[in-house]
């Protein structure tokens, strides 16, 4: 087994100036070859500090790989860093100078001096283009352990990981057979989950099952490892067939589905358009739902009717109600789904009236309290929530159990 | 000077199923009272990686904070690791258990068995409330060292270091004099701003200046340490002055000031209104400006206008514009804005219509060609931008973009 650490490298990312998306995308790519990390670690620019991150990995790892530090400039310490732990010195490759000089003619811009430092490289090592900028990859092989060291910009990593590192590390027959399959649930409690799953459940070796929440539920990801492909893959697969026929109901999708593109998916299989008229999630439901791009097959748009001038003129919620039973209730949701379904003629409407807070909770109706409404050809009903956190995980969520209430009743699940 | 060591626990970071937000987070809180990280890591679930990590961290770090792993299931490990490496054992918590299941209770739900594993806690430790959730976070103090273990969900664990954490390091005096200020700029470049201020900047021993470039913007980062609070703020608030005068129009706010929130308190002041009408954005833009609490005040509500239908019944975009210029014109922008603020007669109408991508770009008109438009008692008006880049970057720029377009009309700044 290969003992893998990622190791990014940045002031910014100690001061939390920046989040590091570089390690995991490293390691997500990684892991789909089977090699997955054991340690991710940060540390600043100083070359100390670098060195003995370095030290310590190829201790404790045979495979390491590190982000940032490459670039020209005199906060840029990886190579030298290199040179040191691996008893190297720095070298001049006349090719790679011509590269980087030629880079910058085509920009039309005369290489500035200080980019002569990229082209010093550890002696004895291999490098990895750059497509998009002037900082070469490094790697250095020493008997079983392979070190590999990348620019930090995301685009230029990225780029060299997809492109150059993944295929040389399989030539090198470095990954090991996984597969790892998501199931995405929502509206059920972890705990719930876990107690309902727990029952009669045995993970054979080599299997790994986790759950994890978020705003929009709580995934289930199992992880199987095996001697070959083949037999990784009938692992995962029936352990998550296992699970699957016991909380199939709240299953919304796998892998990387999303509630709005399961939705998507479904409204355009059935041939059905939606609509929405929020009120306390501002647009956010709408948003959601057009993050996915071809959604306008099947949004048609609808209303932020923040304001109770708007939930009556725009969408004919009446006075009456909302004197007798306030903005955010049962009654104000339906007539919202009502009124907007009336409007723009869709299949299915959403409505979101809630107290998303920290302010106008009451007694009665806390902070959290939303009710959410659904219109469509067979019946218009509302449903009521708390959701009882913040401001911004309250809207989250109301926009989540929406979807939901939709992919339900699209599929008729009671 | 205390060396601070921050580490994130979970399988699901090691594979690069979640980008670690929370180390950054973390960070970002300590560093402002003077206590900058030197260590970040990551492990997995493991409990003899965890562990091994706590170990290390130990030994190299005065003061350690973790989040992760204190959930109430088999794979939440930390306090088995807490318990082994400082030699406590878990005891029950009668309060605790007694907080947790009214917590339960109070959403009319019993409380799963499984979470009786949260009342227990490492004998002889502080625990630290969390509101929002049943995952209280753990304090070890021994000798001069401090280990803090907080929950994985960024919800809870904001809370908790913000409320809880913060207040107790500064009680056990372990911060030092430091002052950042960070100025907020949008619609400018990072080199464009580079150039403007390195004209004549000369940076005082320990000041630092650093450009955070984001969606929303550039962030200008002034970091300013001194013998004492009071000199470091005098260094600080020295730099910042220097930096707001030569760029103060492109400044639209300080430190923890946001768009949304600066437009808000614009219109507050003013008392003014504000309405939307979006089309490829599909509520976003709305949904930013309702991220602030008490933007009743100040938001009517507005239009998602996604399909074409809607545009012309709702909004009165006439069937002429869309034939000749589409819906992706600086026509079909203007007649939305104005159709809108006609509609819901607020002060102030915003309107965004665009291609986000991937998909419906052409030769004319490219993905990430948005207008947006902007209509008052004074004028309307619709201006073109060109974002080019991935489908959510186009739509939070637009977003971004149509606020500083009305911050500008507010102040009345050219």
């Amino acid at each position: 087994m290969t003992d893998i650490e990622i190791i990014t490298i940045g002031d910014e990312l100690l001061l939390g100036q920046t989040i590091d998306t570089n390690s995991a995308f490293i390691a997500r790519q990684l892991s789909e070859i089977g090699l997955i990390p054991r340690f991710k670690s940060s540390v600043g620019d100083d070359v100390e500090e670098i060195e003995n991150a370095f030290k310590l990995a190829i201790q404790r790892a045979e495979l390491v790989v590190t982000t940032g530090g490459l670039g020209p400039t005199d906060d840029d310490n990886t190579k030298k860093a290199i040179v040191k732990v691996f008893r190297r010195r720095l070298v001049l490759d006349d090719k790679l100078l011509e590269d980087i000089r030629s880079r910058y003619k085509k920009r039309g811009i005369e290489m500035p001096l200080i980019n002569q430092n990229q082209a010093l490289i550890p002696s004895g090592s291999l490098t990895f283009k750059n497509k998009f900028g002037s900082a070469v990859g490094i790697g250095i092989i020493e008997k079983n352990s392979v070190f590999i060291a990348l620019p930090g910009v995301p685009t230029e990593m990225k780029q060299m990981v997809e492109g150059e590192i993944i295929p040389f590390l399989k030539s090198k027959n470095l990954g090991r057979p996984v597969k790892m399959i998501t199931l995405r649930t929502t509206g059920i409690f972890e705990s719930q989950l876990a107690e309902i799953i727990a029952d009669r459940l045995k993970l054979e070796s080599g299997v790994k099952l986790a759950y994890l929440p978020s705003f929009s539920g709580v995934d289930l990801r199992v992880v199987a490892h095996g001697e070959s492909e083949g037999v990784a893959n009938e692992k995962a697969q029936k352990l998550a067939a296992f699970i699957e026929k016991k909380i199939a109901r709240h299953i919304y999708g796998k892998d990387h589905d999303t509630l709005p593109s399961v939705i998507g998916k479904l409204l355009k299989d059935y041939n059905k358009t939606v609509a929405t008229a929020e009120s306390c999630t501002g647009g956010q439901l709408g948003e959601m739902i057009t993050s996915i791009s071809g959604s306008s097959n099947y949004y048609l748009g609808g209303f932020v009717a923040y304001s109770n001038d708007v939930k009556k003129a725009q969408l004919a919620v009446r006075e009456e109600t909302l004197e007798k039973h306030g903005a955010v209730s049962e009654e104000c949701a339906f007539e919202m789904a009502a009124g907007c379904g009336k409007i723009l003629k869709s299949d299915y409407t959403l409505s979101i009236t809630g107290i998303a807070g920290p302010e106008g909770g009451t007694e009665d109706k806390p902070v959290g309290t939303t009710f959410i409404g659904l219109s469509s050809v067979h019946a218009t009903y509302a449903r009521s929530f708390n959701f009882g956190v913040d401001r911004e995980t309250n809207r989250a969520r109301a926009c989540y159990a929406a979807l939901e209430m939709l992919r339900r009743e699209i599929l008729d699940i009671k």
